[in-house]
């Protein structure tokens, strides 16, 4: 089964595709856009992103993209994030003086580079590309901050592990597929809807008010503005299920208080 | 009077500090941490920071500091963005081999940039600092994506005006003081609460129903992960007062569905 992520190999969400799908082909690829687009017009069988973080929030550039494409979310996992230090093989924590990851990464280990004054911190694109680059460059004065998995895959060494600030890091996946060929998991009990209300006073409340009294229960809500339309909204939901069929009365109740609904699928909830 | 602005002169912000409090000395700062840590010690009177784009969403960063500091808004304003493809005096867009700006400012004129595709794209920190660096380096073959006030305060030139995707481009900043010194607006329509609720199943929706019983019109949500505590969120709204003393009621209505909650101010709605 092939399957596409965003970064590069080693990256937390290479991790995630084979947590999902063990023994995957992953196919590595720049640009969430991209990972889409791979998936719509069938060039991977299936994709595994990022949606949300349990420090640093939602990926919402993902959130808009589910809404634009045809295809549905099957299966979700999490997968605790820890940070390492990592460079040449034969260098050690002294030898660094710049350290490159991607910007969430850098911040969940503010304290670690506060601890090291001598590191210089630099935005890098991706947590595992952080580490290809000092392999590629053979830099024994860079540093990569990336998941151990990384250092494996290049070759490297953790100079230092588990440097992030805070230990209740979680970073929550999907599984994406196109919605022809999705399966229904008959034990789902989530799901996750995009829906923009009516312009009128109160139009919110009142849709989130039927999904309460149908008994379902509003785990997360998520706004992302309405291009061309300033400060109006799309809300993204997500819902516990008591029962999958819960899921078409839930899409069904909003749709009388909404002016587009799209149930973005049904899946199983993730326990940590 | 002082106000401090993330970013350099001639951003965004320096813009909306002016229409704002117009003849304000102007306290350009790195980092929202500090803009907010200089209000907090008083060294300065007040800030202005951007907290939503209609095409870009919500500034994250500045609900979490909004909720962390002693401050209240006072203010919120429009800002209807224009982007300019910026360079040295005497050249013009056939020179321009690389361009520098704030990641959103790239996103929201992908559609020149894609029509220059000799353009090479640099994430810069601040879309001003993109215009300040160029004259600094006196490089002829780099340009800056910035308002017109950029090219205006750093004597440089606009190659192409307007160049961003989508018109319907509106940036909506806050005027922040420290809470002992906010003045009360009794004209306020508007407030903004944060808060957190009580983690059992319908307790969202519970405490919006409430605001809605109010009679006041719910605008806006964000959730935001409370650290420490994967999936749980405190969530940021905006409502529509009919009048100043709702806001209180709003606030008493809100707490028993509540663990914590907070005004981030009272203030008159902004029109376009």
């Amino acid at each position: 089964m092939k399957i596409a992520i965003q970064g590069e190999p080693g990256s937390f969400s290479h991790e995630a595709a084979l947590k999902l799908v063990p023994g995957a082909t992953i196919v590595p690829t720049s640009l969430s856009a991209d990972v889409f687009a791979a998936v719509s017009d069938g060039s991977v069988d299936a994709a595994v992103i990022p949606i949300e973080n349990s420090l640093a929030g939602s990926v919402l550039e993902h959130f808009d993209l589910l809404l634009n494409h045809d295809v549905q979310v099957e299966r979700e996992t999490l997968l605790r994030i820890r940070h390492n230090l990592i460079g040449m093989p034969g260098t050690t924590v002294e030898d660094i003086g710049r350290v490159f990851s991607h910007p969430v990464a850098l911040a969940q280990c503010r304290r670690f580079l506060a601890e090291h004054p001598d590191m210089e911190s630099f935005a890098y694109y991706d947590t595992a590309g952080s580490v290809k680059q000092l392999m590629e460059l053979r830099d024994r004065h860079a540093g990569g901050i990336a998941s151990a998995a990384a250092a494996k895959y290049y070759g490297a060494q953790i100079l230092a592990a588990d440097i992030e600030d805070n230990p209740e890091n979680y970073t929550r996946f999907f599984q994406i597929r196109r919605t022809s060929e999705a399966t229904a998991d008959p034990e789902a009990n989530k799901i996750s809807i995009a829906f923009s209300v009516e312009n009128r006073p109160g139009s919110l409340v009142a849709a989130l008010s039927e999904l309460s009294r149908l008994g379902t229960n509003l785990t997360k809500i998520e706004s992302r503005p309405v291009h061309g339309k300033p400060w109006e909204y799309i809300f993204y939901v997500d819902c516990q299920l008591r029962e999958r069929a819960e899921a078409d009365r839930a899409v069904a109740v909003l749709k009388p208080h909404c002016a587009m609904v799209k149930s973005l699928g049904c899946y199983g909830e993730a326990r940590q």
